[in-house]
């Protein structure tokens, strides 16, 4: 078997650091990228940690010289408040590019970047990778949408395998205290009403360690282009907190309706077909089982 | 009168040289980027040349803070051999991203930006901004299509006014001469044969000049988002080609049909519309006058 050595970029993000055990599973050697001070103290031993600000494309270069990566999991993006419309990603877009080419230049062998729903018109609430147009309506879908084309260009004129995962509505241990299932969840911990939406937006979910499994998968098969990244099943925002406060013994606390419907749009469920006919790839377990491990995790943060 | 001060890039290129007393005309204070090491001997005492290497975004940030310009006109790109595969288009888009950025947070008024007939679908051989579908075939027009969507994405999160002309085909003084009209105008100069293919295919030109005084007119007004640079009148090839040699007084040394057909579209023509109805703008003489200056530019030459 050809060696397999993997260059994981934002490995210390969301996504990232739930990518480690997978990689390593897979066979992978791993070299993981984060712009923090300190090496993080997760992935093992077997994780090699580099300190880069890809920003800066002389450390890309650097990077990728020293590495000389067969394999490239790109998941590294700007994520800070107001990520939708920061002119952040229009820097990320030429730093990313900055990355592919030096990638292609020292032989690397295949990418996967991280795109979004965000990349499809939502307007008809189904989302397919080979039918639905793409007209993303901000900063970060344009950006993502505009790399994906790139990268599918540049591969073409290259030696490069590339494939493109778009990810949904995710959720588990790690995520912004702020977002959805840890709000929820922490405040059914503490025993406090539980203010929702009314919550009938219907939603594509899984589980982060989900996500980062389908992208191993995907990074490690042959697949070419955009494949969602998704359960393929839909389900309402309102079943999702009520099935996370029931596994907490709380389901008294939701007050669904307390705050207003946001104006996002009522239906956006993704095709899984391209994942799990094409790459092979499936949920390891149904979404309580990724409730259950979100809520312990936040049990052992309160 | 608010004062226009533009930061033109690629001044020094094929439409950039010809867009200077256009710009000059319309009251602009014009500073004008080049690569090039010795400062260009053209466009009188009124421009101010800067040598600025682009793909340097230290050095394009500290140019955008020295000329602090309202508006760009950002022509500037990899035009070398092999421009429409390149990977070097990748590297122009990012460094196109950081001059916008720049220019932008420089409190910067308005961008036009230099497009072409690839980002279009050349299926129906009709090109028109509001119908035909975006579907570039080549890293070069995939590059400039992106880069168009991120302009317009990155104008709709800040101040900026943004227009983006889709150049079709052109000729005209200082044209790189391996390409059809130079090289069949200096082979009619020099009472040689000149050979052709059948020249069947249905074109949209416009001379250089014509070119940029719509650039500049394109700069000077206020439409947002792309429009096509063009004649709006197809011509096949052929027919340039002879009226090339008539002016010429030769046209015995043309051999239609000696050269193969090029496998591309049969007919390629733009809808001018948008760019006669709302910028305004309408070529300055037929399509003889600007042939005419052309052969005069290669008698010269000669």
């Amino acid at each position: 078997m050809t060696s397999k050595c993997v260059l994981l970029t934002g490995a210390s993000g969301f996504i990232g650091r739930h990518c480690l055990a997978p990689l390593e599973a897979a066979g992978f050697e791993i070299h993981a990228v984060t712009s923090r001070v300190e090496t993080p103290d997760f992935g093992g031993s077997n994780v090699h940690w580099h300190r880069c600000d890809l920003l800066d494309a002389a450390q890309t270069r650097d990077l990728i010289r020293e590495v000389s990566p067969s394999h490239l999991l790109h998941l590294s993006w700007f994520v800070g408040p107001g990520f939708w419309r920061s002119t952040e990603n229009f820097r990320w877009v030429a730093a990313s590019l900055e990355l592919f080419r030096a990638f292609a230049e020292a032989g690397g062998r295949r990418v996967v970047g991280a795109g979004t729903c965000a990349e499809y018109d939502w307007s008809s609430g189904w989302c397919e990778e080979n039918s639905t147009p793409l007209r993303p309506a901000t900063p970060y879908g344009t950006c993502k949408n505009a790399l994906r084309a790139m990268l599918e260009s540049l591969a073409g004129e290259t030696e490069l395998s590339q494939a493109w995962g778009r990810v949904f509505f995710l959720f588990g241990p790690h995520e912004a205290p702020s977002r959805l299932v840890p709000s929820v969840a922490r405040a059914l911990l503490r025993g406090q009403p539980t203010l929702c939406s009314p919550g009938e937006q219907i939603r594509d979910f899984l589980s982060v360690e989900d996500v980062a499994a389908a992208f191993v998968a995907l990074l490690d098969g042959e697949v070419q282009g955009a494949v969602n990244i998704a359960s393929g099943e839909g389900v309402a925002v309102k079943d999702l907190v009520l099935r996370l406060a029931e596994l907490a013994g709380r389901p008294d606390l939701v007050r669904l309706g307390a705050l207003p419907a946001p104006s996002e749009p009522p239906r956006l469920e993704a095709s899984a077909a391209r994942l799990r006919g094409e790459v092979g790839w499936a949920p390891q377990g149904d979404l309580e089982t990724g409730l259950s491990r979100a809520l312990d995790f936040w049990r052992g943060e309160a």
